[in-house]
């Protein structure tokens, strides 16, 4: 259903290649990270608000003129893209018309904050960005989609909290009214005052987050009390958040599969039309179709994919060579051979003339010289600990660095020889065909090139140097620099313990599935961060006199301000605020984390209106409830997708059982 | 497998009929239960060291006397199980033997107790006594096999976590080292101190209990730190936590399904087995096997099942009935009656002879109703809720109970006038049939109750009333207690709304297959409590002169304390100790939730030693990294287990797709 003139398929072609799509993908990377870097800017070391510097601004029109290039390159995809389908389908297509709006608003947006000279108040078109992000990835729209279909089940999870938060609300507020005797009044006090206090304070149980502390002060009047804030948890919380989990991951099951089988459904029809194609360029009696083996070797050569599975293909036509012809059936089959997966063959040991070398090359591509340099990474990683320890309360001019740095050069030069040793028994290639090496030899580079700045810098022996006068990283923090890289080369284990290899190449896996989640997520992030940062800007500014007292004192921090505990105040949280864009991702970060975020509710609350709580409720909703649930089920997902796949035998295998069930 | 005499069946009837089986239970209960009321005696009503009375403490061989009895009950289950499988059987039996050692040991730790006078240190057949519960259930050891099973994959995740939590623990040691400027100190001297800190702060942030808290030093000096402390979360939390459920899950996959599968096979083979009896004992020719109809009806009339079933069964028997025997293939047809889900008929509606009655009839029966009855249940609550918020602030003697109890009078004349109506509507039997009637009519009849009492104890009108007179509860207590169950019946509205009533039943249904996964939870806690008792038992006490002042000045626990935010000592977490079973569980769950539970951590850890982290991390990882994983896992189950059934057709089906994939 697009156009298939000659023009336009070129024009296709090149619209979908590579450089095009990364160039796009660029772009609208560019736009997002403008909100970086636009007012209010981002650009300082810190965000707490009592010890950062101004931001660097950047000058009007600066960001604006980077953001008017960004639009101009999503007209001309819109356009392209627009042509390549046809006005017809171009009608029919809502995220299409939805990019034309969202572009030509943005344009008019941008205008009126030139045309104000930058100092608008509201820049809504940074709202909409993200949608960019969106309408370019077709997973994302799956998923999107997917979600849709989910929701009426989640509202009625949802509607089922809400119905259980409500209740015991009430049967809360019943049960810890007010007394007449003030000692026995502490739960009221504290957490069922008045009708959303006890609601805050339900549904923030409901996420744990304030969980022994809410049934304190009534639990230590009677055991009994207890069972009122377990039984609300056990339903809440364990019950009916996890039929959520349930839910959702009932909906997501067979989503891998089932794109899995799309785009080989999709690919066989594509295959069907080549062979249909071919067969009519090619003279052959009318009866049966065939296809002639060199037509299709031809098209072969020209066809953009990747070598490997292009000489797959090709070695299998030339079986057929010898007919000159094959039909359909034949030629489906050639094709089969993108469904396996691509076996990867290491290049041969490098033969060695000499008998010497040749038993040292048996000794060094022994498997026992990968334990042993386990071993030795190991006894590295725990020399480094045990220094760790040691210097734990010493301050930097009291620690003595030449040690440390003597042992880590040992280490560094038996690491040089065991990549040495690896190279010269497996050969150059055939090193690098194992990923482990290449992790394995790029730090030991990385460390033998800063190793030998440090030589470079500090010289021999260091004993004399003068903490004070060199350069920008003193020598304690270049061996503070190489026992991370080293802590860091130690994650070669991993593949060496089998059970260990298994999950880890799950999660690796995964990360290949997530980018649609992921995508989505920022998204959700982007609009959350620009709402917050509309509505909150500046609302918590630290009492300047305390801020004072608060750097000064930071030994005691137990002393007497009067200020409660487990407040926003109390807890320094300062540098969680919505003064930036960076700072507003953090502090929705750690609202989605969940813990503690009653801190940021409270305070919000008290430093702006009681309103502020649907915001971060709502953020709590989108992120903890919704996304993290469907976090769950995509890994669920994924890791019972990889374990089906490794017990039966390929896609088509799984694809028949599911037609079949 | 067992003794198939005919006196050994009759035994076996009698030990597997109800009264048996429910002793036993019973008597496992008891054993259970004694922990509450053994020294150290929970049977206090609060648990808070500062103000609980002294518990009444059993005298010497009261729970020793109950406990002999529960033991000789054990012995007798022991014999008749041991005559019944046949030493030779018994012998192979692990649970068995098991069962036997548990046994004999208690007995020996008994009578050392007795001997001793109670007043022994150690009571360690405490210890073993869940042996007994998970003893007499199959569906616990059946789980158990399970989870044993899942260990090693299991194992390989918390290998990984701990591989991460190192890794990650040593890097920030390295990023947040002392150094010369003091006010760049606060990450390293509040979290990564020294080797030990560093892992407790990192193995928290795992749980999220420290979220913010933990990178606010560093963060609020530096946005670039929270880099390090959110990719560990991500990876640590969200991507390892969540690949260990989706272990969990993998292994528990099919778990239900297999286990109704092997029932129903095992019933083929029973059906099977007496179809071969019963063909013994009819005299038929020898070619073909056939069964009498009179004989299995014969048979039928003395098996136990249900009655619905025997019905169902015997009149499919009676079809067959004009031939006078039926064949293997019809035998077998006429059990599947079992397979069906007893279809609930509701009798039939009264017939009225007046025409005002049958009109009247009409009108009451129709749906209508029930939705005013929602409606009205509705309007109580909110009614409820109003008095609520406008008495939130009063004390009990402002209250005017005088108006909430009138209005409250009508609400429940209109609920008794609503059941009157229903019943008259569809009759006794009719209004019976409905589970959400009875539970509706219940209260109802309770409301009512307890507004007689009110009446009759305060008389009309209330205005007269004095407050301190009155016997055992207030006005304000009972006007309480009726709001409570009102609130309580508003319950009903969840079969009308239909999204809600499919969640609700999928809770309930869990319910049912939970028990075994309760029963294990219940040894876990069970055993884990009473190592607690015995390790820390009083190891917390708070110091006296500071239990008066916090009891004084309860309004302001903001006040210069000289203790740090966050603590035990602060949060006042003084109920939730080891020193009694019942306050240990509570820890334990408390714990379990895993919010804020690094404040035991540390307060166990300062008043005792630093091992007792162990303790309390060991519960962690069986509570809540593996248990609450586990019940993720049956939720899931279950849920999709009946999204399933409830999609495909039958139990039979889905067990053909099982077997063909």
């Amino acid at each position: 259903n697009h156009r298939v003139d000659a023009r336009s398929l070129r024009l296709y072609r090149g619209y979908y290649s590579w450089i095009c799509q990364w160039g796009l993908g660029l772009t609208i990377a560019v736009v997002l990270l403008l909100a970086f870097v636009e007012r209010p800017s981002s650009l300082s070391i810190s965000s707490d608000p009592r010890h950062r510097s101004a931001p660097w601004q950047p000058p009007c029109g600066f960001t604006e003129s980077i953001e008017m290039v960004c639009l101009v390159v999503f007209c001309l995809d819109l356009a392209v893209k627009g042509y390549l389908i046809g006005w017809e389908e171009f009608r029919k297509s809502k995220w299409l018309i939805a990019y034309t709006v969202v572009i030509s608003f943005s344009f008019i947006d941008w205008m009126l904050s030139v045309s104000m000279a930058c100092d608008e108040k509201l820049r809504v078109r940074r709202l909409i960005r993200p949608f960019f992000l969106l309408q370019n990835s077709s997973m994302m729209k799956k998923t999107l989609k997917c979600i849709k279909r989910t929701l009426p089940e989640i509202a009625s999870v949802i509607l089922l909290l809400a119905l259980h938060l409500c209740l015991f609300t009430m049967i809360g507020m019943l049960l810890f009214a007010k007394s007449d005797d003030p000692k026995k009044n502490g739960e009221w006090k504290l957490h069922f005052r008045d009708l959303p206090t006890s609601l805050t304070s339900l549904l923030v149980l409901l996420t744990t987050a304030n969980n022994p502390d809410v049934m304190i002060p009534a639990y230590s009047l009677n055991r009994a009390y207890s069972i009122f804030f377990v039984t609300f948890s056990v339903i809440g919380t364990y019950c009916l958040m996890n039929l959520l989990t349930a839910i959702i991951y009932n909906q997501f099951r067979g989503y891998l599969l089932m794109s899995v089988q799309t785009s080989i459904i999709r690919r066989r029809l594509g295959i069907r039309a080549a062979f249909q194609v071919l067969s009519c360029q090619g003279i052959q009696q009318a009866a049966e179709e065939h296809v002639a083996v060199e037509l299709v070797l031809k098209t072969m050569a020209r066809v953009q994919m990747k070598s490997y599975y292009r000489e797959a293909i090709t070695k299998e036509a030339h079986k057929c060579a010898d007919v000159g012809y094959m039909d359909r059936e034949q030629f489906r089959k050639i094709f089969d051979e993108l469904d396996k997966d691509r076996i990867k063959e290491h290049p041969p040991l490098p033969q060695y003339q000499s008998p010497v070398l040749q038993k040292l090359q048996v000794v060094f591509s022994h498997y026992f010289l990968t334990i042993l340099g386990n071993a030795v990474a190991l006894a590295n990683v725990i020399c480094i600990c045990t220094v760790l320890v040691l210097n734990a309360e010493k301050s930097a001019a009291e620690r003595d660095n030449y040690i440390i740095e003597i042992i880590n050069l040992c280490f560094i030069l038996y690491y040089l020889f065991e990549v040495c040793v690896k190279i010269f028994a497996f050969g150059w290639k055939g090193y690098l065909s194992y990923r482990n090496n290449i992790f394995d030899g790029f730090l030991t580079v990385l460390l033998l090139g800063l190793q030998i700045t440090i030589f470079v810098t500090y010289k021999l022996p260091f004993s004399q140097w003068d903490p004070s006068s060199h350069s920008i990283l003193s020598l304690w923090e270049m061996v503070r620099l190489i026992n991370m890289l080293i802590v860091f080369r130690f994650l070669r284990i991993i593949p060496d313990i089998k059970l260990m290899a298994l999950v880890a190449s799950t999660l690796l896996d995964l990360l290949k599935n997530l980018r649609a989640f992921a995508g989505i997520l920022m998204v959700v992030y982007y609009v959350f961060a620009v709402f917050g940062i509309w509505l909150f800007e500046g609302a918590i500014t630290p009492p300047s006199e305390m801020s004072v007292l608060s750097n000064t004192s930071m030994e005691n921090i137990t002393s007497n301000f009067s200020m409660e505990c487990g407040t926003y105040e109390q807890l320094e949280y300062w540098p969680n605020n919505f003064d930036d864009f960076a700072a507003a991702i953090m502090l929705l970060y750690n609202v989605m984390v969940v813990n503690n975020w009653q801190a940021f509710l409270e305070a919000y609350s008290r430093h702006t209106t009681d309103w502020s709580k649907i915001y971060f409720v709502c953020w709590w909703l989108t992120s903890s409830v919704m996304w993290v649930n469907l976090f769950v089920a995509v890994i669920l997902e994924n890791f019972i997708y990889k374990w089906d796949r490794s017990h039966s035998c390929s896609v088509t295998d799984v694809e028949r059982i599911r037609y079949e069930t």
